[in-house]
């Protein structure tokens, strides 16, 4: 492939070089951070989509919300979030319970006991987003990121159901 | 918590509100990029943990690498890759070849008929991945995520063991 202008073959626009270069950082960067976010967890017995529920529920209203929109939230599908949830209510810290307003809706409620186990894992959790993402750069650089990717996020989810 | 200046309660360095919004925007895009380009991959059948596999392979020399190295290219355990290769495999795109130089090393190798898939399955994903990420931003926009996630795979991985 050429490294400079556009490549455009067969009526495809392929990345230059350069573009792809950057599109396999973004790939393994991401893979390799959500692995490491999920080790520095693993000490805790949780993985990274656990604590991103118990987190969640942590600053909602009541440490309640439904399923559905949990589900939009964590990006995980409903039979993924079941799973996790189902992992969750074994060890205390998240009960199930029926919506009061819609007899077929289900909610997701934060026990005391998840809220201890939140407040105490957050402080691993922050600790290792700083150690391998915000400080190993430019506080430019990684504001950067989240505006790019929110941009992403924007494109994707044009409704912002998986919140702001 | 405060928008300005460094939170530090408890001896935690916590996220102040605009590095909070940042990494939830990182978070939440990644995620729904990854859903994304699966979903253009998967109107050809494909999950683009499959397709990964099968493109690293057609970069490679002669179509073939070893399990371990491909494990840490695409950031896989190798439990993981050991059940997407018995997918590729059979749908007769790969082959599994004990390695010429080591008894108990295992190689993945492309074959014809795989070489095909990439090459079709490839225009779908490039597609998909100027669509959602590269032509939805600024050209120094997506450089800048290339260039901080690549901080962040040389931080998580120093001896490149996934590439570059």
């Amino acid at each position: 492939m050429s490294g400079s202008g556009e490549d455009c073959r067969d009526g495809v626009r392929w990345l230059s070089d350069a573009e792809q270069a950057s599109w396999r950082a973004i790939l393994r960067g991401t893979r390799l951070l959500e692995q490491a976010l999920d080790d520095a967890l693993g000490d805790a017995g949780l993985q990274l989509s656990e604590y991103e529920i118990i987190s969640m529920l942590s600053e909602s209203p009541n440490h309640r919300l439904r399923m559905s929109e949990l589900a939009a939230m964590v990006v995980q599908s409903r039979s993924r979030l079941t799973h996790t949830a189902k992992r969750l209510e074994d060890r205390g810290w998240v009960i199930r319970e029926q919506c009061a307003d819609d007899r077929r809706g289900v909610e997701l409620v934060l026990t005391d006991g998840g809220l201890e186990a939140v407040r105490t894992i957050a402080q691993v959790h922050v600790q290792s987003v700083r150690d391998n993402l915000v400080d190993i750069m430019t506080p430019e650089q990684f504001t950067a990121i989240g505006d790019a990717m929110g941009i992403v996020r924007d494109h994707l989810d044009p409704q912002a159901i998986s919140g702001r």
